[in-house]
Order: C-alpha cells, then structure tokens, then sequence
C-alpha cells in the first residue's frame, strides 16, 4: 500500500491575545504515513476519529517557562487533545485491530503510539456517536460530573446558578442540577443557548449578552450553588448573590483567558457568608469517579435522560479557526472536529 | 447602698473610613444603678470585668439595612462585644451570686440579663486571668482552633503562611500548626511581634511592613495552608505561593474592612491550583467544637504549652481608642479592655 497523507496540525507560535489561526497554529498536509510498513517498535496506529476543542487549550499556548497544571504545547510539534480513534494496525497485544481509543490524541490523522499510556479502550455498549465520548461522556461530561458530585452538597429544594450552561460542561451541571432537584439559573452567551437550557431543565435561562446578571440573580436568589466557568464580573455579582453557606465550584475562568485575569472586588463574602470555593482539574480527580462514570452517563445519555448538543466541523484544517471560535464564545454547542469516519 | 456609676460606651454614628473615639463612640458616665435595688425581674446583674476588642467589630459599625452575618450596632445603644463578667446579684436560680459569664457583653459597668442567652458560666479550673477567657480561651482561640481543625487538612512537613500571626487568632494558629508538624511562615506588622511569633515556633516570622512577602514567599514556600486574616495583596502574593491542593483558610480581610475591599488579581489560581478555600464564622461552627476546645486549650494555655500575649488597657472610656488602634493594627497583642477588678 502506497503512503497515505498524514495531516495535522502544528503549535506555531505563542499568541499574545486571541489565537489567529495560521499564525498560532498552522495546518500541515505535507506528511504521509505507511500504514502497512511503518515500523511500530511494538506499538500500533490510531486513525483519528474525532477531537475535542476546549477553552483550557488556550493555556497549553504559552512560553514552556511558564508552569501550569498542563504541559505547554511545543513548537513545532502537533497539538494534543481528547480525541477518539482506532486502532488500524496493532503489535501490542494488549490492542487489537478495530479497537476504539479516548484520551490524549495528538492532532494528526494518523499517530503511532507505544502504549495505552494517556488511552483506554472504549467498548460503546449503546453505540453512541464517537464524538459523544469527547462531549457529554467525555472530559467536559466528565468535568461536570465529578465537580457537582464532589463539591455541590447539593440539597433537594436549593437554589444552582450555573455560567456557560449551553456549553457541555455547564448544560450536563444544569441537568444533574435538576436530577439533585434544584431551581437552576443558568446564563449563556446568545439566544439559541437559551433555548436549549430551557429545554434541558433550567428554570431561569438568560442571554448575559443583552441581560444583567446582576438583575437575574436579585431577582431569582440567593444562590446556593455556582458553577463558575467564567470569573470576573459575573463571579462577583455571584458572591453577592450567594446564601450563606454557598458552595463555589471554580471551574474555569474564561473571561480571564485571553485578556488578562480580571480582579474581584467581593471575596470578602467568602468569609463574612462562610461560603466554600473548591477549584479543581478534572484529570487528578476523574480516576475515582472512572467506573461510576462510564456506568451511568453513557446509557442515560442513550435514553435521553441526558440530553447534549455538538457543533462538528469536519476536517483536521479547521481546528485554528474552531480554537478561536470556542476562546470567543461563538461556537453554539460543544466543539468537534470530525477528522474521518470510522 | 447608694447607686453606684454605670458608665457605658455608645455607638453614635456610622464612620465612613476608620471608626473615631468621641464621634463614632462616646463614652458617657451619666447614668446610675442600684446594685442592691435595681429591678431583676427574675434576672441577675452581671459587673463587667473585661472586654474583648476584635477586628470584626467594624463590621457592626454600620447602617443596620446593610444585611452581614452579624446584627449593626444601634445608634444610641451601648457596643457590645465578648467579655467576662462576674454575678453581682441574682434572682435567676440557674445563676448565683459570685459566678463568671461569659459571652456577649454590653459595654457598660453593670448589665441586667434575664438568662443565660450568649453567656455561659466558665469555672476556670486553672485559674487563669479573666483576659485569657477573651483571648486565647476566648473567641480568638476559638476562631484558630475551628478553623484550623476544621478546614487546614494538615499534614505534617507541609509548609503553611500565618497572616497577623502576633494577633491572638494567628498565634495559636501558628502554635497549632507547629502542634501538628508543619513548617510555619508567620506575618505581622511590626518587629515585636515577630519576635513573639519566633518565640512561639514560627520557623520564618518577617514584617511585612518592612519585608516583601513576595520574596518571602517565594523563598520559603510553596505554602500548602494558608491562613488568611488580612485579603488584598497578600491574598495575592498567597495565591501564587501555592502549592496545588493547597488549602486558604479565609478568617478575614481587615485590609479592606476601612478603606473599601482591595481587588484580587490572582483568583485563577483557584482552579488551576486545585485549591480550596473555606470561609466560616466563628460563631456559628463552634457548639460542635465546645467541649474539646474548653477540655484542651485552658489546660495548654495553664501549662505553658500554648503561649499568649495581651495589650490590656484599663478603663471603659479608652473603649474608642483601643478600637481604632485595632483596626489600625497597632495594638501589640490581643486588645483588652480591663473594666473592673474581681
């Protein structure tokens, strides 16, 4: 068999504000992979599927010198992601041919890899769509289920706001909200959001864009829960909103991500209303909550008790413009890049 | 028996900055009681011994639509804040004559309570001085040994950073800390004080006044606890010095509590850190943690196990100035008001 293309994408350079696709990251369509006689050293190829854009890539874009919980992407090299993919040729015996794999995929079309380091097998019991598995049942669902399960003490009649629900963490927090039997506020940035919380359970959906958040929460509070995604303005009108004894679950700050980290004026409420704020990271936690995971989402999510929504753009050269897209708010659902078909 | 002076301390006006002796407080010695006479209604006659002056007390100093976890003073009414005092006269049968209360006491000489609400009888089996009862062995050890119990998640060789360490809630914060095996970084605001927090086992105790706590910091963390009496920038320079997990015990902010709340930069850290941070007041977490602290503390503080400093100044009509001089941090050590001898 003749050599096959092996696209992908490339970290090109740091950005200093938004990533600009062609310049962050470029496109690459100038390698080729033999997928018969590549040599394997014992390891085996995976045919990228689908991969996941998520607003924390952002930081992975920065100087090496600057530490943080990801490694940062390097130059020159592709960029990695959660993706789903299979097996086309294997000499590991612990893989076989037609096994599909979820984890750290790095954006290529093909990639040989050792070890199952980074990967595990997914066997899709109710033959979901792959890309399910980077979205709902994925790291994002996977985010939103150990957050809330961990941190939300949540009780029967309380009050939830949570920020980015049209999103695929925010809008699995808002159902799991609702299954808990919470009232959930739940704020998203355009009016078709709005219409999807609506549908999946949120009792108060609003647009932040065209309506206060201060207001919203005067109205419909004081809150027991929030879910932060976003920091800066919103997390202050939340602290002034909160019960005392608020849990804060500090999920990601992308307000700050692209334009600096914006200050917060009202934490002196986390000691004067004997509020909790628990940050964490989905990967150190999700280990625990592995096999509780896999045992309930996927089948309510092939019920429809759980209920997703997905923006799949096809082809591996759109994934500097669907980077943007998502650090911008503009993407309408949670983001996939569909690289082939299985 | 002739009526005897019942000098009090009034709170008269709401300060905008720092609160000021004679403005926001005044003393007045005008009124009378007859110890032997006065009405009981089935009550008892408490004399004031001490008076305990916190931080926190700012916080009551407000206009009473402002909702917080603690009531407003009243425009015209004496202050009120923890203290000692001892049964001049009784009708109450649960309270005899020559017994010690403990609680919340009003600022006057002689006080006519009807029961034993926010007061309870302490023995003082070791014979310690009634200041300790406001001090160490009052709400300020209550409010380090809740908080560092409750939320510090301790382990020993981990490092943890002490703000107003030379204060009375910082320095049993530091001696418990020390008690359970960590490396401990105290702050304060002045060299005395930090030759006291040394003299109690800090292993790094600097001025921040004269030191950087950055540099500080940076030299002697990461920190894994940190225990926050102060907010604004050290709050900051703490969010940077942590390590991931780290746990922010928040207490208080004094350095927004009379020039408005200073913004914080570096909350972003809390989830890419994985950090906790834990609010509570005093007040309404210690019931659970009654009986061990009075069984445990006394006992060490009598011993010599657990060390204390106090600034007592005599005299109700220096009430004014010691609560400025607190809010300023100027006072040495925990701030008492001695009302009365035995």
């Amino acid at each position: 068999m003749s050599p096959t293309r092996n696209a992908r994408v490339l970290f090109n350079s740091v950005p200093t504000g938004f990533p600009e696709p062609g310049k962050t990251t470029v496109y690459d369509d100038t390698k080729t992979i033999d997928i018969e006689k590549a040599n394997l050293s014992g390891g085996f190829i995976v045919k990228t599927l689908v991969l996941s854009v998520d607003p924390y890539l952002r930081g992975r874009m920065r100087s090496p010198e600057v530490k943080s919980y990801v490694p940062a992407f390097v130059i020159g090299e592709p960029l990695v992601s959660h993706g789903v993919g299979v097996v086309v040729r294997s000499e590991n015996p612990a893989v076989k041919k037609g096994d599909h794999v979820y984890g750290f995929l790095s954006h290529e079309e093909y990639s040989i890899r050792k070890n199952l380091e980074k990967l595990e097998i997914i066997k899709n019991e109710h033959n979901l769509p792959w890309s399910v598995y980077v979205g709902v049942a994925g790291m994002a669902g996977q985010t939103a289920y150990v957050g809330w399960t961990k941190y939300s003490k949540a009780k029967k009649g309380e009050t939830a706001f949570v920020t980015t629900g049209g999103g695929p963490v925010g809008s699995l927090v808002i159902q799991l909200a609702k299954l808990d039997g919470l009232k959930v506020i739940a704020s998203a940035g355009s009016d078709e959001k709005v219409k999807f919380m609506k549908s999946i359970g949120a009792d108060v959906a609003f647009n932040y864009k065209t309506t206060s958040t201060e207001e919203v929460l005067k109205k419909n509070g004081p809150i027991d829960v929030y879910w932060d995604n976003v920091g800066g303005e919103t997390l202050d009108h939340a602290l002034v909103a909160a019960n005392v004894g608020a849990r804060f679950i500090e999920c990601g700050m992308i307000s700050g991500y692209n334009e600096g980290g914006r200050p917060i004026h009202n934490l002196e409420f986390v000691f004067s209303k004997s509020l909790s704020m628990n940050g964490f990271i989905v990967m150190n936690l999700f280990p625990k909550f592995h096999n509780e995971f896999y045992a309930t989402i996927p089948a309510k999510v092939a019920s429809g008790e759980i209920k997703y929504t997905e923006e799949v753009t096809s082809g591996l050269d759109k994934v500097g413009e669907v980077i943007l897209s998502v650090q911008k708010g503009l993407n309408k659902a949670k983001a996939v890049i569909k690289v082939a078909n299985d």
